[in-house]
Formats: C-alpha cells, sequence, structure tokens
C-alpha cells in the first residue's frame, strides 16, 4: 500500500522533474528570440551551459548546502556529491530548479557578456548563491521557516535570487554598445517574436510542472488548485498587459504581452497552494502594470540594460508574488482575509534578506571572476555578433535565392544562374 | 484505498490538462507559420488572448452554462465563477479545452481581422457557442445525450463547433486583400514551414491528452487503445495526403500532410474510445482525402478565404469523425460491425444541430460585434501588415550582413563597415 | 489492488509513450535546422513519414518479429496485425521506439535522396532490420538476451541500428553536390542553429520517457536513478563538448555542443539502470571527444558525408554506451566495480552482431529499392533545392521590407510602394 502511494507520488514528481527541465528550452527560445540574431547561438549556449554545469554543480556542492544538516538555520553542511542521501526523486527534481537562478541572469546580460565569465557566474549560483537561499526557506531548517515565511514553489527563492543577481550582473557588465548615446535610450529590438512566443509557452508549459510538482505528491485536493491557480494568473497576466499596453502606448506589445504571462507565473508562484483562483487572478492583474512600468524603470531611469526584461518579470514580480501572499492567503493569514499584517510583514523580511544577501554575494563573485577573465566581449566582436567569433557559424543562413519570387511552373534555369557556392551555404575550410 | 484510486486519476487527469493547454502553443505555431511573416505577431497576440481570455471567461460563465443545472437539457443554469462547485481538476481539465473553439477560428480570419472584434468572438465563443453545445453533449443531462449521440472528446463538440464559428467568420470578414483578383485564385502561402511543421507536433503531442484523458481516468483497458487509436488515424492521415496529394498535384504537397495528420487527429477525436486501431486508421484514411478536396472546394468553388486550412481540417474531418463512429464502434452500434443505422442517424442529428446553432448564434454575435468595432483592419494596415501598426514592432529582424558569405577565417573589417544601427535593430526612440 | 498498479505503471508508461513520440519532433527540428534552407521542407516531410507510416508498418508486421513467438531466438513469428496480442500499452509504447533507427538514418542522408527510395527505407527498418535487433535484446526469448548482454533502452538497439542503417545508406546515395571537391572537403552549414536548439531540447526531453519508462513500471527505487542519469550524462557531454571543441578547435562550436547532448544521451541509453550518477557523468564525458572526433573521421578520413553528424552521435556513441555497462555496472558485473572481462565481452558481440546484421539487410535492402527507383534526386534538383521541387513551395518567404529600418513613428507610404505582389507572397496559381 505505502508501495503504491511512492509510486503514485513518484509520477507526478517525475513529470514535474521532466516539466521544469522542459523550462530551460523555454528560457533559451525566449532569450534568442528578444535578442539579436547575430548573437543567438551565443544565448543559446549559455542556456545548454547553465543547465549541464548548473547540475553538475549542484551534484556536488549546491544540494549539500540547501539541503544538509543546516548550520544555525543559515546553509546547510552535508550530502556533498549525494554522501548519505537517498532520496533521488527529490534530488532531481531540485536539480532541475537549481540551474534557473543562473538562467534568468542570462537574459539580462545577453548579447555582451564574455562566455567563461558566465560560466563562472554558473558555479557561482548553483554552488552558493540560489542554495543559501533555499536553505532558508525550503530545507525545514531555515531561519526564514522558523519565522513562518511562505514561498510555495520560489517567487523568492527561485524569481528573485535569479532577478537580483542579474540586476548587479547587468550593472557590472555595463550596457550594450548602442543602448545609450547622447543622452538617448535607443531600441534595440529582438530578432523573432515567433521564438520568443515559442518560449514563453514552453515556460507557461513547463511551469505547471514547476509549481504543480512543488506539492511533492499527487494530492487531489492541493493540486488541481495549484494548477487552475498557475493557469489563471498568467492568463491574467496576459490580458491586463495586452489592454494596459494599448492604454499605454497605444498598442498591444507583443513582447510585453508575453512577458506578461511571465509576470502572472512569477506572481503566483509563492502563494501557489495558498490562494484561491479569484487571488490568483488579482495577482497576475496586478502583476501587468508592474512589469510595463518596471520595464520603463529599469532601463530609462537607471539605465540598465536588460535585454530581455527578465529583472522586471523575476525581480519587480518575484517580490509582488511574495508579498501577495500577506494579501491573499486564504489559510487564515491573509490580509484581505482578516489575518492582519503578520504574514506581510514576515515576507517583507523574506524579500529583504534575499535582496541582501544575493546582491553582495554575486557582486562579491563578479569582482573575483572578473580579476580572473574579462566580463564583456571585445568591441569589436559585441559589433560583429557573438556567434561568428565565439561559435565559428551565425545562427542562421537561408538561400533566399526564390524569396519573393513566384515558385510555381516555372523554369528554374535563369534561378540557377545566381547559385554560387556563397548562396548554398558551401564554405572553403580553411584548416 | 479510494484516496489513492483519486491520485492516479489526478495524475492523468493533470498530465492532460498540462498537454491540452500545450496544444494552444502548437495552433499559434501552425497558424503563424501559415500565414505572412509581417502578421505573425498578431496571431500570436490572438492566440495568447485566446487561451487567456477564454480561460477566465470560462471560468466565470461557460463552466456553468455547460455543466450546470440543465434548463431543458440546452444549457446549465448554475456554478457561475465556480460557486458551488467541488471538483476543481474536471474544471480546469475542461477550461483548457473551451478555448480551442476560437482558436480554430482565429487560423481562418488571421491576416486581416481587427484584434478587438476577436476579443469578442473570444467572449461570445467562450461563454456561450461553445458551452451550449457541451451541454448538449457532455454534460450528462443534454438532449442529444438522451438520444445516445457519441462524441467521445469532441470531433463536432470541438472542432465542429470551431470550423462552423470560422467559416461564419470568414464569410462576414471577408478574403485578404489580393486572394481574389480579376477572377484569379492567388495563393498566398504561409512564411514558414517549420513553423507550422512544429505547431503540427505540438497539437498531435497534446492531442494524446486530449483524447487520453478524456476517459478521465487512467483505466488500463481504455486508455492504451485511446492512445493507440489516436496515432494512428493521424499516421494514416499523413500517409494518405502525401500519396493522395502526389497523385492530385503531382507533388508531395508540405502543408497539405502536416494539416492531414491534424485532419487524422480530428476524424478520430469522436471514436477514440470507440473503434478499433484498423477502424482508427480508416478513419484517418478517408479524412485525407476529404481535407485535400475540402480546402480546393472551399476555396475555388465557395470562394472563403481560409488561410490556414481550418475550417477543411476541423469542420469536414469533424463531420466525418462524427459520422464515422456510427460506421466503425466496435461496441455493437457500427454500421460496418451490425449495428445498423440507428446510431448513424442519431451522429447525423448532432452535426446538424451543431452546424444550425453554431452557424446562427455566431453570425447574430458577429453582427452585435460589427456594431461596436470594425470586423477588419484598414486596407493600408491589411498591406503594410497588422504587426507593425498595432504591435509596434516586425516579428523578425534579422542582421544578414553575413549571409552566404564564408565566415571562417576571414578578417571582420571589410564587413564591419556594412554595420549601421539599421543593420544592427538599434532604433531611436521617438518619444 | 492489483488494478490500481496496473493503473499507475499504465499512466508512467503512456507518459513514456507520449515523450517518444514527441522525439519525433526533436528529430525533425534539428535535421531542419542543421541542413540548408532549401531542403527543409522535405525533411521535415521525411520525419512525419518515418513516424507515421513506420508505425502502421510495426502495427502490422515489426511488432510480431520483435516479440512473437521466437525462431530459435532469431526473430518473432506471431502477433501480425496484434492478432492474438492483448497488451496494448507495451505495444504503443513500443511502436513509438520503432520508426527511431529510420529516423536517424534521414538525418544522414538528407538533402539529396529521393523521398520515394527512403520510403522504402522506412518500411524496410520498421518491418525487418529494427525489429530483428530487437528481437534478439527485449524480446526475452532472444539469444543475446541468453548471453546475458545488457541494453536496458537501446544503445545498441536502436542508436547503433539506426546509425549503422545510416552509414551504409549514405555511402551508398554519396555526398551532396559540393561537398568534396578537387580534393576539397567543404563545410555546408546548417541554416537555423536556433532550430537545431530546439530539437536537441526536445528529444533530451522526449528522452527522459525513452529511458524512464524503459522501466515500464512506476518503480520507486529505479526510476529517479533512470531519471538522473539520463540527466547527467547529457549535461557532461553538453560541458565536455563545449571545453574539447574550445581546446580543439579554439571555439565552443555551437553545433557539436548541441550534439554532444545527443552524444551523452545515446551514451548512457544502454545503462541508465545499472550505473551510478557518477558513471553516468564518465559515460557522458566521454561521449565527447568520441564525438567530436568521430564527426571529424567519417567526414574527413572515410569521406562520408552525413550531414547532421548521426552517425558519429548514434553509432560511435552507440557503441560507446553499450560497452560502458560492461565497465561500469554497480550490479557487480561492470570492470571498474570487479566485474571483469566477462560482461564487456557479451557488450562486444552484441555490437559486433548487430553492426553485421544491420549492414548487410540495409545494403541488400538498399540495392532492391534502387533497383525500383533512384536513390537520389537529380543534380538539377538537388541545386535548385528538394522543396520546391518536390514539394511545391519553399519553406521559408519573408516579407523583409521593413527589416533592417527603424519602424516606429514613420509614415508607412514610402515603404509601401516596394510592396508589389511578389513581396507579399502573392502567387498566381497556373492550374
Amino acid at each position: 500500500m505505502d508501495e503504491i502511494i511512492l509510486s503514485v507520488n513518484l509520477v507526478w514528481v517525475m513529470l514535474g522533474t521532466i516539466l521544469v527541465f522542459f523550462m530551460h528550452a523555454g528560457f533559451a527560445m525566449v532569450e534568442a528570440g528578444f535578442t539579436r540574431s547575430k548573437n543567438a547561438v551565443n544565448i543559446i549556449m549559455k542556456n545548454f551551459l547553465t543547465i549541464s554545469l548548473g547540475g553538475i554543480v549542484y551534484f556536488l556542492c549546491g544540494y549539500a548546502i540547501m539541503f544538509g544538516d543546516t548550520a544555525g538555520g543559515i546553509f546547510g553542511t552535508s550530502g556533498f556529491a549525494l554522501h548519505g542521501v537517498d532520496d533521488l526523486s527529490f534530488f532531481i527534481f531540485q536539480t532541475m530548479f537549481a540551474a534557473t537562478g543562473a538562467t534568468i541572469l542570462s537574459g539580462a546580460v545577453a548579447e555582451r557578456t564574455n562566455i567563461f565569465a558566465y560560466v563562472g557566474v554558473i558555479i557561482l549560483m548553483s554552488l552558493l548563491v540560489y542554495p543559501v537561499v533555499g536553505h532558508w526557506v525550503w530545507s525545514g531548517q531555515g531561519w526564514l521557516t522558523d519565522l513562518g515565511f511562505i514561498d510555495f514553489a520560489g517567487s523568492t527563492v527561485v524569481h528573485l535570487t535569479g532577478a537580483i543577481a542579474a540586476f548587479v550582473a547587468a550593472v557590472m557588465v555595463g550596457p550594450r554598445l548602442g543602448k545609450y548615446e547622447n543622452g538617448h535610450v535607443n531600441v534595440i529590438t529582438g530578432h523573432s517574436i515567433p521564438l520568443g512566443a515559442l518560449g514563453v509557452f514552453l515556460l507557461w508549459f513547463g511551469w505547471f510542472g514547476f509549481n504543480g510538482a512543488s506539492t511533492l505528491a499527487a494530492d487531489p485536493e492541493l493540486v488541481p488548485s495549484v494548477i487552475a491557480n498557475t493557469f489563471f494568473a498568467a492568463a491574467a497576466g496576459v490580458v491586463a498587459t495586452a489592454f494596459y499596453t494599448k492604454f499605454r502606448y497605444g498598442h498591444i506589445d507583443g513582447s510585453l504581452t508575453l512577458n506578461g504571462a511571465l509576470a502572472g507565473l512569477v506572481g503566483i508562484t509563492a502563494g501557489a497552494a495558498n490562494v484561491s483562483i479569484v487571488g490568483s487572478m488579482m495577482i497576475g492583474l496586478i502583476a501587468a502594470p508592474l512589469l510595463v512600468e518596471g520595464v520603463r524603470f529599469i532601463e530609462w531611469k537607471l539605465k540598465v540594460d536588460d535585454p530581455v526584461g527578465a529583472i522586471a518579470v523575476h525581480g519587480i514580480c518575484g517580490v509582488w508574488g511574495t508579498l501577495a501572499v500577506g494579501l491573499f492567503d486564504i489559510g487564515g493569514q491573509g490580509l484581505f482575509y482578516g489575518g492582519g499584517f503578520s504574514l506581510l510583514g514576515v515576507q517583507a523580511i523574506g524579500v529583504i534578506a534575499t535582496i541582501a544577501w544575493v546582491s553582495v554575494s554575486v557582486a562579491a563573485g563578479l569582482f573575483i571572476i572578473k580579476a580572473i577573465v574579462p566580463l564583456r566581449v571585445s568591441a569589436e566582436e559585441e559589433v560583429a555578433g557573438l556567434d561568428v567569433i565565439e561559435h565559428g557559424a551565425p545562427a542562421y543562413e537561408f538561400q533566399d535565392i526564390f524569396k519573393g519570387s513566384a515558385v510555381r511552373g516555372e523554369t528554374f534555369a535563369h534561378r540557377l544562374t545566381h547559385f554560387g557556392k556563397a548562396h548554398n551555404n558551401v564554405h572553403e575550410e580553411h584548416v
């Protein structure tokens, strides 16, 4: 009997594990689509290295620091390389979460960051920065757990952590060339909204595992509520962003509306198991203007160049989602349900502590990394694009000889004359 | 014990829920790929709004009209905003289905429809049109259920409903500029077959949840049969369409063969739990010529402009799939298994009633919408593309300076001279 | 009680089935992305036909030859068209595996193979070549099983089989025009790394079902280990390939690093249930240089033109993964765990037998196919691209009138004058 219960919960958690893994495909597509085509291979490589190297580092050290025997509620101290760890199901689920922090950062520093500096960031995040916050909240032994802090699936632990790291890194790496010139703030558009949209769908899809399997059991009461809340917060985020950008900018903005789904999802992550469907919609609804104004504030006022809007999506909406539990909790602690300000205060403490720890540790880490490798690529490389120089080939090569011409029923002779080697992607290799 | 059974069924239905959600990514990619790049952001925005706003409307009203206490077997009357509803698992699964009708429509009216008129259509479909048909068939209290109508996962309830709405809307909105000129029927090709193919794969993948979880339980007898039937109908649809288009047009047509998978899937949806694997293959096999000739009939004879072929795929194959249950049912009612014409007659009644209700209600709804906002964009906007005007940016911006040139081992100097701001996606913002 | 256990295992195996199906989307995107845009529709059509026709052929014959009553441990003889077969769950899971062999081949002979010759290959592989190897190893009655051969999820059965077929076919079809000229080995680059990267993510995602559900039960001990091993082998493959290509070629190579994930996945497939996490990382780590040098060896020394690197990924790493079980098995048979050379010898026998059978049967099959249809397209068609001639339309048509120009706040008048029919994808049809 117990064996069967284990099996059912296993299937649910493994499904969640696989879905959270797949979110890394979503991050890769979002970040590639929202940046320029000359840097698409580079950002994809960074995403592949994040989940891969991040996972290995987490196996070796991160998991131990997050879930090992506590040192004063601050960090764990046992279980390195899974020594003495029995529950592989829980471990592999957590591993998929772990690399997310660095991935959030990768979008914010896209298009100008040295990939080896970024490798340092992956190690820093998966080894130390994220596991420490995770220990505070999810180890069962952390000081924030003792205070009663609620962060069901990680508005703070994952998203705020990633966003603060992103903010610090974006400041230290500096803006892309051409972003801020002669007092102007220029718009640098991404190269493929369809790719970005696909990425958002992948993330939304994966988020059902991220939030859903954070129950760790196939609980017939809790799971449907978590799934429904996850959906409706994102849905409200999309609708609200579409109309808010129409009102604010005169058109339904494509990339902001896509980010609106993510804003809702980040917002509901802390409280997915604690709020009602109406509460989840309110969270998504309010996340929308926070996103739109947040993107503008960071880009125009703070003059921090975040190509994909990651800081606003994961940071501002991460704070909002964490605080929102203190407002909408239906278990008796939500302000709007008569619970007073107590939980809200605890949530604020968690937010502040996370911001403090992450900003200090990431800044320190980046200073060390900077002493070893440059944080940025050269200006020449940045202008030319990172793909060709760092990865040996551009992201795209279209044979466009037929483009825009009627292709049916004609002879091909006159077209073929245009075909040279170059148009056919044939390159002589010099070795 | 009962608790465990609940948990197992929960996992299966939640998996289905998540997969049906993901079908909306499939619709978005299919519709974007099969239309022009200048309208790609617009169709993606419509798909995001469909699942998002459609889900919210369904929560508020649609679910009540579909599954509430019946008014004479015609529509439901209780459970608005889930008042008194306990089973969130069933609700959220149904929510993912609900927006599908409007999404089918979005492809058929792509590239020229005003997005605010389309928002009206989303509300119309999710609030009233689809829930009423759903009530007839799936509420357990509907008049079609009383007659013995069989539509396991929605060849009629979802697909035919969506397609009839699509047909009425495509007629009322009118064809795209340039489609029908001086008596000519012009071909307007989509911009990315790979994107469309990805979308078809996403839909096929999601359809295993659409049909599979419509069992509502992890039944070891029924589920493998449903999954196998779903696969083999689509497989037969692909193979048959490939060879049929070779025979009909002289080449294996790319976009029609992709649609052939969908034709098979729509066809098997009504009878996935009622036919054998051979029956499912026959259904897919016959769906193929119906699709190819249907697309041609609608485009050339009826002169209705449906950019993605949605009316043929979901409508003609939806009718076929519904009637096919009356032919291939292995439970004793199929004509080919000695069951006589009785079920076939009932299936026909369901089809006719659905066509009548949907066409009248959608036409009426569109007249009301038309009184508030124009159904189409302006001709200037249609020519320029909807993306730039309605959403502030084009779908794609490639830096193609390196395209077609050998990129290895050369200096970049002569290329960099070609780089101006414009080639680098840097735009001065006028604010 | 037994019923519930059946249900839980059912959910796990059905999830695996659906995920393995989805791998075909991954193969399609990888093969399309890593080849030229002028042949993208063609390779996608081949992938759709592989899963579709391959599945049907497997239903009719392949399953019987693989799992029917044995003839001397060599092949099965009963169960054609599922006659007498009860377990649809196992059957449909196996069906999704079956088409994989042909799909691996499709990438290696991409861009020049006649689609009707390829249809012959699909039948050959799904009907005979793959099922015979499968019978040896997975039927419970095969001669390799009797020897103690271990191939948990198919490093040999699926991947080596596909790769040897690919090698034979690539030799017989010959290289693409322009690949080997005047003693030069030219590089022919793919057209979209992002599409290829998406495909790799889809494959990795699906592989959790491929390996995970090969347990055939939701075993709380075994499954998490299989999932973790699958992940860490791929992760090690990515990291090792990134650094190895940096060392070898001076840059982190984009397409090789993506293939590095697949190399690790192919490597761990045989031993996913038999090795530790550290063992899985070692397998992935060693797969990386094998991949990089293997690609080069096949392309430069053997002068076999494999556009997507399938032979190295699935063949060399398939052999490596199969042998690696003899090294890293933690059940007492691994060389490095004190198990001696016995299992290693058995694994080598399995590899050699598979290479012998597949190369002979595929060569014989291709000679027969060649007697019926040409293996290659004409040189004119190859130069023009297969899409336009064989499938009636190119893969892509972008309206790029706005590309590279500042799009905000300007009037559209001067741009619209550039719009002719051709730029708008409007073609007159000649019928």
